[in-house]
């Protein structure tokens, strides 16, 4: 728990009395991803996984595919100026090979919006980089088992316990059980954290597994899953127009309100099982 | 309401039973910002007062900060490839004199992320480039005007109502009247809306106000409040480290879990008026 949370001083006001106390906040903290020396993109982060995190962050942008393509992590000395290390400045050494990113200027708005101008070359410029496709993925899960992953991530949420101020994203198998689970300040950051823990331990393409993010879900997560090679995304909260569009385009499963027993389908609902008759629209859908 | 929602076919399962129906999803579409024909950003945005983002960025950003600056704001034409208009690339031309600003890589990095590689560099950034300070407004609040902010957020939450998925910003004069709110699937478009409109209308710095936000207090949401000389800024969820310590430093008021009549005030305690008597810490800390 070293530097994922800190301390400050806050004056409470309740009904009944104002005092002040310390409290307890999660940390964020600026990190610089540098490959091969050369510095990349900068994402505000709560420290910890940081490793992953860079490596995860490369996953989604199409540059890494497996842990053999990294020759070296390590933090930089000389980040601060005493020379010291602030921690905060990751840098990746690819294997002898591997492509590196296009750090041009034009690549990095792209890069950091994760995204083209028009819904239509984003999702295009997707499909293209993706080494592998979801959309034939064989996972199915019954609601039953969706419903009970919110619970689940939230009961492994330690940082989000001491300051309530957390995003989660957990990888679960397609038995429901929780295999990674990382929080940050920052929804996409916890994503990146769990893809790149899977990249590092030989477990990509993260096939047959669903995605649980604890809040909404856009356009760049759903993006990162497919890049993961993960068939299934559920979150708690609502989807973007354009989240939506792109899991329907790759074969992505995504499920959005997932509260108690009740959820939205809003893509690839031939991997939730349901007992019982298929509704009409569906089974004219499929030719039934 | 034209674009800022879209309708989907959604599979809705509930505990009684399952059926497909429309659903209305909050719109997500990239929008690049140009300045004088030369692309800055890019950002992930709910279509809808896109002049009022543009602007309003380029105020956090510490390019503008009057009306006067702006010469001229237009929608690209031939940003699709049949040159059409997509009407997601805003260009803005500066009036003569105003420094454009820094679209070097470098620059775009931190840009990107609003931030330095420590806590402390990007905290000397902010108060170098901010036109106004916030540490001497006088405003004060009381808890009960404060307490009152959410519930009238959320009620003017048009969006939010459809599709469950907006994040929202109100701009709130000392006497907690709403004076402007807007909503965008990422919380920072959303403040920069509220501080784009400001610009437009001639209201900058925002003097005597309070920010409300829906979700947590970044350091960029910190960051931008500042920029704009509002001196107060209060959210429904927690604040993050760096969120607290820019607040400290640059004397900004910061409310977290705003929720019923309980508040945490992180920093700028003065402003925030309570009946009876002080708690001991305070009286030490004013020398009372």
């Amino acid at each position: 728990m070293a530097r994922n949370t800190v301390r400050r001083r806050v004056l409470r006001i309740r009904d009944d009395g104002t005092d002040y106390r310390p409290d307890t906040l999660a940390a964020e903290e600026p990190m610089e991803i540098r490959v091969g020396g050369r510095p990349l993109t900068v994402t505000m982060r709560t420290p910890g996984d940081d490793f992953d995190l860079a490596v995860g962050f490369l996953v989604s942008e199409g540059v890494l595919h497996s842990a053999a393509e990294v020759a070296g992590i390590r933090y930089c000395a000389g980040a601060t100026s005493d020379g010291g290390n602030s921690y905060n400045v990751v840098d990746i050494t690819l294997a002898r090979g591997v492509r590196p990113p296009d750090a041009s200027l034009e690549r990095n708005f792209y890069t950091t919006s994760s995204c083209g101008l028009c819904g239509k070359a984003s999702l295009d410029a997707v499909r293209t980089t993706a080494a592998w496709t979801v959309a034939e993925d064989p996972l199915r899960v019954r609601p039953a088992l969706l419903s009970a992953l919110p619970e689940q991530l939230r009961a492994a949420q330690r940082v989000f316990d001491s300051t309530g101020g957390l995003h989660a994203a957990g990888l679960f198998d397609p038995d429901g059980v929780l295999r990674c689970l990382r929080e940050d300040v920052g929804r996409h950051n916890a994503v990146d954290k769990v893809i790149g823990d899977a990249l590092r331990s030989g477990r990509l393409p993260l096939r047959g597994s669903v995605l649980m993010v604890s809040g909404r879900a856009s356009f760049e997560l759903v993006q990162k899953a497919v890049m993961a090679g993960i068939p299934a995304l559920a979150a708690v909260s609502a989807p973007s127009s354009l989240a939506v569009d792109l899991a329907n385009e790759t074969g992505l499963t995504l499920v959005g309100f997932l509260r108690g027993s009740s959820m939205n389908v809003y893509s690839g609902v031939e991997r939730v099982q349901r007992s019982g008759r298929l509704p009409v629209a569906e089974r004219t859908a499929t030719g039934g």
